[in-house]
């Protein structure tokens, strides 16, 4: 099934407040590049939300809204104010007998509202809403090693660590 | 890009002989399957070719032919045998500023074969001319932590093991 077939937007209880899960859509690009640097390991990578990667930003955006594979969707809270974001990607494959998987990438929770549950809730509703809904039989993400808290965070909510994420810089 | 821009068929250079990498077509269903159920981490995982598995094989294959942020390839040898076969996932995405990632998952090469320089053509084919020409600036992967061979083989070729990565079973 297409990631499209999502319903969108959804609810999110976390512990505090309920939160709103929907569709990035063009004027999201502010709010995600600042979650993206607001977090010390990307901000190493080079994700400093400095005023000229801009461009290159919402190029990408507008790559991943008109990407069928793809869904990046955001959490506002009640004042509509953007708080969370992360990225699915749905992907076909031959192993483990025909299964589709559902890859997560970029999860990121503001700073100011971590701990919170907002990144459980985010993440019970892949395993138990979005991946059912495309036919992945399997959810997958890597966490760069530097993010211990993460790893637990996954864990608990029944992921297993059972792989190496290896990346290669192709320059 | 797309990843139906790469262009093949390649040739790839081993140790002892040259190969051709090309798409994968429906005829290859069962030499795929068979490459699958050569790996003993694979079979435990129930990719073991049982005949009662061929439908849904059948169905992700043509999933995966029609899917075009996905190539799947298989690797013929001099007589027009398949001795291996790899995924490839395009991915745009906003971190690392707004970098496209190529996904790589089910590298598998005929246990007859290993240690012939084919797994290492593969990827140095991925890494030097897949990755540009779908301009994707990263390459990624992951492998069981079962497999100590392949994470050595993967650090030879230049990848770092930087992550840890998490599955969660769907059902």
């Amino acid at each position: 099934m297409v990631i499209t077939s999502l319903v969108l937007p959804a609810t999110l209880s976390a512990t505090t407040a309920d939160f709103s899960l929907r569709r990035a859509e063009p004027r999201d690009l502010e709010a995600i590049v600042r979650l993206l640097s607001d977090d010390a390991v990307s901000a190493s990578r080079g994700d400093t939300a400095d005023e000229s990667d801009l461009e290159a930003y919402a190029a990408a955006l507008a790559e991943l809204l008109a990407d069928g594979s793809n869904e990046l969707v955001v959490v506002d809270d009640a004042e509509g104010d953007v708080v969370a974001t992360m990225q699915l990607t749905s992907i076909p494959g031959m192993s483990r007998r025909g299964s589709r998987r559902l890859l997560v990438e970029a999860v990121r929770v503001s700073s100011s509202l971590r701990s919170g549950g907002i990144g459980s809730a985010m993440m019970r509703w892949v395993t138990r809403v979005a991946a059912p809904s495309v036919g992945a039989s399997l959810v997958q993400l890597t966490s760069d090693e530097a993010r211990s808290d993460a790893h637990r965070f996954y864990e608990r909510l029944g992921f297993v660590g059972s792989h190496r994420g290896f990346k290669y810089h192709a320059g």
